[in-house]
């Protein structure tokens, strides 16, 4: 199924969604969407391609110096300390910390605000929402000033282990990074894959690299990468990260899709398709520039993931420190 | 080497630490402790472990029911949301966080405001100093209300994988739960894992189930669990934990030792000699339940562990989410 | 108009707010209420009570040992250190702080985390809905997870001066504290004004005295005062406000009226008819200890009054530090 | 006492700061500085000028869009809902807060996130350090992460209330905002008091309008107003304020003294000056543009003075909401 010609728009969008759509698949009550994907067999195929025993994060620092600009509410963590070692020299920490005893011990603790989604990040299914629903019919009124009380990121505490690959578009394509509006769709998806010798399977996590975050790096700014225009996944990717039924995917981008979108009338068009119709996954802001040299240098590109959300009640999101294993 | 007969004290305390040092041993600027424990060898053994592909998370949820009642200045996290479900339907969601299109996407945004060690946890090195230093004699000072200039949380951003075992100190006891006050020594640590015929290996991430999480369960209530009296590790542990060179151990409890300590005139004092002497890595509040039941069920307790922390930038803790993989 | 003899439910509340309603009075875009009332006559009144030169706090402490236990998702202030003189006199405050000179200078910032409605508070006119909407028909939905859009509480920014009074009903009652659920209806209100020779006029702020901070401070606790049983406004409060035409009243209660409440199906009658239909502005948690002794030795008990909220854009509520001035 | 004539430096700073040093003079356990000063005639003296019985707000308005770029670890308020209007509409607000019954009344609650200075603000005295100590001698040591166990800044609590008069510097040199780098010393104090016919008296709260605010507003961006170039006090300017006995200074500006600054060597040399050795109270970025424009009107410029603190335990700092009563 292809988009309009001319100028796709919402009506493209709700096609594509419903050609891909994933309601009821799992039931009717289903929360846990594309990870319902996830099963033994595809956590020891990943687990199987351990071979180095090498680990690499592809966490970006959490800190005050972070993408966020303000758009969405956003902002940049921040970090700020109960107490630290300078009370200790200084001898003004409470000793009742210490059970009125001569308190030889000294600790240091801290605290952070955060947006869950100010940085590397797992989007909960409860964070997108197009014409009143979420993924699977769950209605927008489960989200309120509590937060989700449907498909909250709570239900993916343990599903975020599994076998990983990485289309490494960029590299691919020979660049450092992909231009803003570059288009990621099927044939750059099924063209990368084959080029670079990646089978992508039912149940595995796709790490999709443009090359953004090393672009950022190498200016020494974040200008605009978030909510700026970005390198991304085009209209004709769901469809098939649907035929290869991926249990999720993340990019290096802030929006994972391409900006400006390919809809002049809709924001964000993957992010209605892929999340509310396929309840797919998605992971943002994902640093994948060590893991693309790293498995150039192996030929390799299959790997044990491992990116477990913090389980925080009724979120729609959560920060992440996602680990490969190669 | 032993500890005074009648009644432990800050000297035995040194000793033990002294004994058990790793201090300059990785190098006299090292920041990572026993982290540099972790090799590729441990990593591999890890993956090689898995053959059920089941993945088990260690967390507990992190809302405003979790076990703080405000001491040392910690707090339950508090969750907000930046917009929700029902801003969406109410149409007063501003349209220019969606670029001033039409706007058929909605989106929720949330945000935390927790302490990093409420819940589920990390102590990075920098958590804890005795006489004016923290591990490897990094000055205190290293910690001001900016946060840990060294051996912040973020050294381990890559180093939290690999090969972990239980050891079931209650199921080996017989009893759902251990006592406050049981004192988990070397004999324990020695006949448990002999009785349920677990190896433990250099690199290993050892979990120490007490059974405390389920007994809060059980009674529906944290009551004291955080800061009361508690199962835990006492003074003959740290040698055998440094004799096997494990990497990393975490407990069910608050505080992973004994309480009432074993030493009047020091708080936690395993604290002193696992983080600041040694440099050992120390998790809390893990919840090992579900965990210790399926190990029981499979009669194995080796597994492979992952549990990355956030890389919060000069942070001294991380909340996490451990996955172990069967 | 009466109160139902057997049980007053929400027929009376409807009734009386109806009776007392100020909607389209100030306009139908009016989102000021009884702060309309404060002219320049009563603000010089205030004035002109002036003669001792004195000034008395009506403002509580905000301190984590504040009165909230988690009713309502508030809790108490979160105060963090930014930087503090330990940093100071350890010389790890960055220098690039003071432009990079040689920074003789040191200094310390801080942060609060707290609820706007945690402590000594105003109540804005969006903190309370009835039926949809709030003051003056403006519907509910202006108040979304960006705040109110309406009525928030900076409209009040320089309308909180003016004469203030104080009924002290325990005083008058002779009583150390009012019992939790006595009534202050028509009768106590009156019958104290006119005891204490105390003239109550339009655009005036009243203050009401039950003692109970007096009574959490003798038992040094606060138990159950946010949110348990106390003395406050009854049902035949309403109308003697009205037609006084007061500006705003505050009492030293955490929720202003009496509880257990007289309705047994609604809580809180009377925010249903003083702030929605009256759009009368009111105060809570507000000590009255010592202005009601001094003002008991001096024999007087009108005075200028200034309670200025924080000006938080479209905040529904604000801590204040109330100031009489005799 | 003069200023080094060829370039003012630390040597300067101290000897002005000695000479108008008010350490010892309130005792040697004084935390309360040139608040001391405010006397019940100077409060009545306050209350004398009202006439007319207008109020006028001196606080900016406090949310996202700020002044703050970051510096000093500062940022904008964070205001956050608890639950809201469209939770109200939507039945999601949970019962239990309403006591279980029917719940026809709906309420909103927020919470605010921010610095203590990031707005209109009192400093405390806490808030500056020079040399090891705040004013009066006490340690900066005091000062940890708790916060400041001495002249924080609830020893203001009923202290703000006085009289206050306006030197309306940039009216009188017939400018609509002074030039970044303008220096106000004792000859603009001066001449502007007299030009003015503005009497100040012991106790007074002294309010020096710069027209930045203004300037401000009409170039509708804050641009580098927190921390850069600015006009405001010099160093001439403490020994006036000394001489005169006044109990506060506020400007329209960041930091209340001219930048750059007249000492190469020290940042902000009159806060060492003014809060250490004097023990004033300084209060910043009030917004003196309407008061500016009234007083002109009427041709007056004193008048009744209000700008109660948040008593928050151990604070360096509070935001602030100042009234003018004309």
């Amino acid at each position: 199924m292809g988009v309009s010609v001319v100028e796709p728009c919402i009506d493209d969008v709700r096609r594509i969604g419903e050609s891909c759509s994933n309601w009821g698949r799992w039931g009717t009550d289903d929360e846990l969407g594309t990870l319902n994907l996830i099963t033994p067999e595809s956590v020891r195929a990943g687990a199987a391609t351990v071979e180095l025993g090498e680990v690499i994060s592809l966490g970006l620092p959490y800190n005050s110096a972070g993408p966020q600009t303000g758009g969405f509410g956003r902002f940049n963590p921040i970090h700020m300390m109960i107490r630290d070692g300078n009370d200790a020299l200084a001898g003004t920490t409470p000793r009742d910390f210490y059970k009125g005893r001569d308190a030889y011990i000294r600790s240091a603790d801290d605290i952070i605000i955060m947006p869950l989604q100010c940085g590397t990040q797992w989007d909960a299914l409860s964070h997108i929402m197009y014409d009143g629903t979420m993924y699977n019919g769950i209605p927008a009124s489960e989200i309120s000033s509590l937060g989700a009380r449907k498909s909250d990121i709570t239900v993916a505490q343990d599903k975020m282990t599994g076998r990983g690959v990485l289309l490494d578009i960029a590299r691919w394509r020979g660049v450092d990074s992909l231009e803003p509006g570059f288009v990621i769709g099927r044939a750059e998806l099924e063209g990368c894959a084959a080029a670079q010798g990646t089978e992508v399977r039912a149940g595995d996590f796709v790490l999709v690299r443009t090359g953004q975050v090393g672009e950022v790096r190498r200016r020494g700014a974040w200008e605009d990468y978030a909510g700026g225009d970005a390198p991304g996944l085009g209209l004709s990717a769901p469809e098939w990260l649907h035929e290869h039924d991926v249990a999720g995917v993340a990019t290096d981008t802030w929006g994972m899709e391409v900006l400006p979108n390919e809809t002049k009338d809709v924001f964000q068009p993957l992010h209605i398709i892929l999340i509310v119709y396929m309840g797919l996954w998605v992971g943002e802001i994902f640093d994948l520039e060590g893991l693309g040299t790293r498995c150039a240098e192996i030929g390799r590109r299959e790997f044990l993931f491992s990116a477990p959300p913090l389980p925080i009640t009724y979120a729609v999101g959560s920060p992440v420190n996602p680990q490969v294993v190669l």
